[in-house]
């Protein structure tokens, strides 16, 4: 029996990220499907493909759907949405903090809050007084998780992790793996990968 | 009134367009909407890209995952799949053959049978022999079509449609677009493009 059945692979930058990591929470409880919150960074995996930035900036038709989509999407999903300037935002320090936090009860609570920060009130969350404003938000003393967060332990454990995502084939965000090796990329897999993890697990 | 509600915008060769094709007739026809049905060249527009070929190719992960997306979503829509070789076809004739036929009642069939050709049965569509075959399959007599596919009207007739695709924002296929500007990317954006346009008409 592994530790989860899906794990849900997000960059705290990443657009579609957003909305998958507000409908996760309620569809894995529908589908009794335990899910493993697992933040790494697209750049290095960008940077591999020869991207230098997120490819919806490399190509400008390929962005301004993803913007339009974007509205439309959370306008149907009832999410609110806010276009984040600058985009992409360095998401390393927000990444590092969930890793310090993903083992407490409200870990993923930290990241919803984070992502709506961003994506609903267009707000920064890269830097050190972003991420701090958030953890207070929750009631959470700022100043261990952002020392925790830029400790070598934190540092060693994202890079791992990202380099975990890249062995897996991971080359975008959202993605959801499965313990027997299915990967679904985008918030638009997010049921049949829940549906994939249901059945393995029955 | 416009002369239809939703345009239909893709090239024989591309994957998802098989799924959208297959899908989309019983769903507009449901949701009462009118599709056109425009075949156009990916080829042109990825060039604009800087991409001499599908970026499926161009980038492995993203590659890898298609295909296995795909084999999940053809069994999730009980949709016959074989792998296509060499992939991308070449999808100029078969783009010209389906502008010459798109008028006749059997226009959208001819489609049809050409994406199933080549993704259900993993035959070529990439010369006048693989056309004409699947013209013949649907008991229509080849060489006025092929002959008409190869006219220069049918050859500007494309390439306008091809630029109308571009100008309107188009960068990959499928897409839907509707009288009031509005573009949706991708099989998975099928149903919420119908209810778009179908909100937009009433």
């Amino acid at each position: 029996m592994p530790a989860c059945d899906l794990d849900f692979w997000f960059d705290f930058a990443s657009t579609y990220s957003y909305l998958a990591a507000m409908r996760i929470g309620p569809l894995a409880e529908e589908a009794s499907v335990r899910v493993r919150f697992r933040p790494f960074l697209l750049g290095p995996i960008f940077k591999a493909q020869g991207w230098d930035t997120s490819p919806f900036n490399l190509y400008p038709a390929k962005g301004r759907n993803m913007w339009r989509d974007l509205e439309r999407s959370c306008a149907d999903l009832k999410l609110p949405f806010r276009r984040p300037d600058p985009f992409p935002q360095n998401s390393l320090l927000a990444a590092r903090a969930a890793l310090v936090v993903l083992d407490q009860p409200w870990g993923e609570d930290f990241c919803r809050a984070l992502f709506r920060a961003q994506f609903a009130e267009g707000r920064r969350i890269d830097d050190a007084a972003a991420v701090g404003d958030v953890l207070a938000g929750l009631k959470i003393d700022p100043q261990p998780v952002l020392a925790a967060a830029q400790s070598d332990a934190i540092k060693t454990r994202l890079r791992a992790q990202t380099e975990e995502a890249e062995r897996l084939g991971v080359f975008g965000a959202p993605t959801f793996t499965t313990a027997d090796g299915e990967l679904f990329w985008g918030n638009d897999r997010l049921q049949p990968a829940l549906r994939w993890a249901k059945a393995a697990a029955e």
